[in-house]
């Protein structure tokens, strides 16, 4: 099957970029010596997330227990939640998804581990924990200081909590090379404060977990990181693109489109808006527009309706109903979130069609 | 069941309000001897397609051919998709949708009338046919001059489509009331032109079918309509609030969260973020922020990460891990499209759970 003989708007992932995506981290990981655990909040596909595990990952990273559940479903036996789980709704899920696969949690409250040490010791099982420090987001995340030491201490006397160290999340190291490059700097800074309030206390930190993908690949010039999480790397869109990690090359995702209206000159309407690809602007904030069209970069995707992308068509190029597009969104995670499949393609060719098995598990 | 005893983030339909929604908009269309068409892409849920008809909507609207299919399934028999569907593969499953409902599409070209008409020979049904118009969105629609009117007549003269009218779609009418006044005056200006051109041709235009939501209780005073499509009505919205064509007492929808970090010092966030609220941003853009948070307006939601709501907590006000809040979305059609089912609730007391049985049919 061809992808003109898809109905659209669907989304194609690219075996063979994919394929070069996972051996490209796996191979910098390796060489730096570092644990990859991918975050699956970007394809929440099961075969893919095999495929990670094949690639030499020792296990995964989700953000919500629903998605945790589907991926042990699927086979995959050590899962961190990287995310403050609160209420005894889903600490009782929690430990029932630790009866299964080796599970951890990152938190940043004492009060959040207490229910879960509450309900693992009620469940008789053992939950690993990490603690979640901020560096620069100031999202989710502790200061260092020495508050946020005793909180810990407070932690690891809890029963049934395996302890296993530090969680980050460098979210905030955007930018091209040059910032980060300035933003690398004062994240060491931080880290090596951090450090010396654990080392001084004598807590050890087996793990330091942090990476996004922006800043993936300079993974190993952080302090002490043993383990990273990237999500993004695995497709690649406009943000990583943006941000100089990336070129369209490496971008496995697109969505492939039908021109459904030209009756406006100088426009035309593509049947993707922002249902189909997400209304995600870029991170940067450096560059409007919604995607970027692949082969056909003088086309400019202006706006979103829900159902409506908006292109502009500019004077000596030209559009008809029924001409076909593929675009990179802007951010991969919210596109494959709004859908139920992806098609696997190798070049126009396709050759499978998978399930987002764990889009929609909310909780 | 009460709200607190809900696994959250969770979406909440006040089905008190929901019901004001309904008559309000009932009562309006029926003092001004107008078709309400409702658009169910707002809310995807057959149940409340059937509500709608129940409050005497002959029929609704959908934007793709799987929602139309999923509320024919539901016993809806009267469905107008107001999108211009192109390829063999739509224009067969819109003769099998054909052959079970009364059936009607809104175009804008000649070619998908051609392909509709082609299709439904085959098949030996026929289809209703709407023609779009441009009155200043500029995203589909022909212009009013004689060359549209020309395809006008050449589509009427296709075999197995039945003429229906005129369709229009004023999203560019937006904005406050005072701002609205004036959009409305210039629609008229361009609506008496276009009835001019069909009336010089004797081309009869039985349906002149607008109507969006912030618009849609000016509709009598827009020329000769008779049919109005607004979807987000039945929920309302921070948009619609922001446009001052409802208040926030009259918003249905609220994603019910809870906070699971207060490390920041003044910030807070919870468990809603881009994949639970979407990132829609006003479409005024007057304002900033992601949602309205109900009964607590101090709380700013000013960045959304996929799984992460920021909240701004001003010094005198107080939040802790496990608070639950109540948020009105910015735009509601988008937020439910992410979710799998919704609660029911008449105030904290759950009283059913419906699945968006029409969600994720992208094609």
């Amino acid at each position: 099957m061809n992808i003109h003989d898809l109905d659209t708007p669907a989304v194609l992932i690219d075996i063979d970029t994919l394929g070069r995506n996972l051996s490209g981290m796996s191979n910098y990981c390796h060489a730096h010596n570092l644990t990859l655990r991918p975050h699956t909040k970007t394809h929440k596909i099961p075969q893919i997330a095999r495929l990670q595990l094949q690639y030499g990952a020792p296990g995964i990273t989700v953000a919500k227990l629903g998605e945790a559940e589907v991926m042990a479903d699927a086979g995959i036996n050590d899962i961190l939640i990287v995310y403050p789980l609160w209420g005894e709704k889903k600490w009782i899920r929690l430990t029932e998804l630790a009866k299964r696969v080796r599970t951890s949690v990152a938190m940043d409250s004492l009060t959040v581990a207490v229910g879960i040490s509450r309900a693992s010791k009620a469940a008789g099982v053992e939950i690993g924990i990490r603690l979640e420090f901020d560096t620069g987001l100031e999202r989710c995340g502790l200061s260092a200081n020495k508050e946020s030491i005793a909180i810990a201490q407070e932690i690891i006397a809890l029963p049934n909590l395996r302890w296993e160290g530090i969680s980050l999340y460098p979210g905030h190291i955007m930018g091209n090379q040059k910032i980060r490059e300035h933003d690398i700097q004062l994240e060491n800074v931080k880290l090596d404060q951090l450090y010396a309030l654990f080392d001084s206390a004598g807590i050890p930190y087996p793990v330091v977990s942090g990476g996004n993908t922006p800043a993936a690949f300079q993974s190993h010039r952080f302090h002490g990181l043993t383990e990273i999480r990237p999500g993004t790397y695995i497709f690649n869109d406009r943000n990583t693109v943006d941000a100089e990690s990336a070129d369209y090359s490496n971008c496995a995702v697109t969505v492939f489109a039908t021109v459904v209206s030209t009756s406006v000159p100088g426009k035309a309407v593509i049947d993707a808006g922002s249902k189909t690809l997400s209304a995600d602007t870029l991170l940067s904030g450096e560059q409007k527009n919604f995607g970027y069209i692949q082969d056909r970069p003088e086309l400019i995707l202006h706006d979103l309706s829900e159902e409506h992308g908006h292109l502009i068509v500019p004077g000596d190029s030209h559009l008809e109903v029924g001409d076909q597009l593929r675009i990179i969104p802007n951010h991969v995670c919210p596109c494959i979130n709004l859908h139920d499949r992806v098609f696997i393609v190798s070049g126009e060719k396709v050759v499978d069609q998978w399930n987002v098995a764990a889009r929609g598990k909310v909780t």
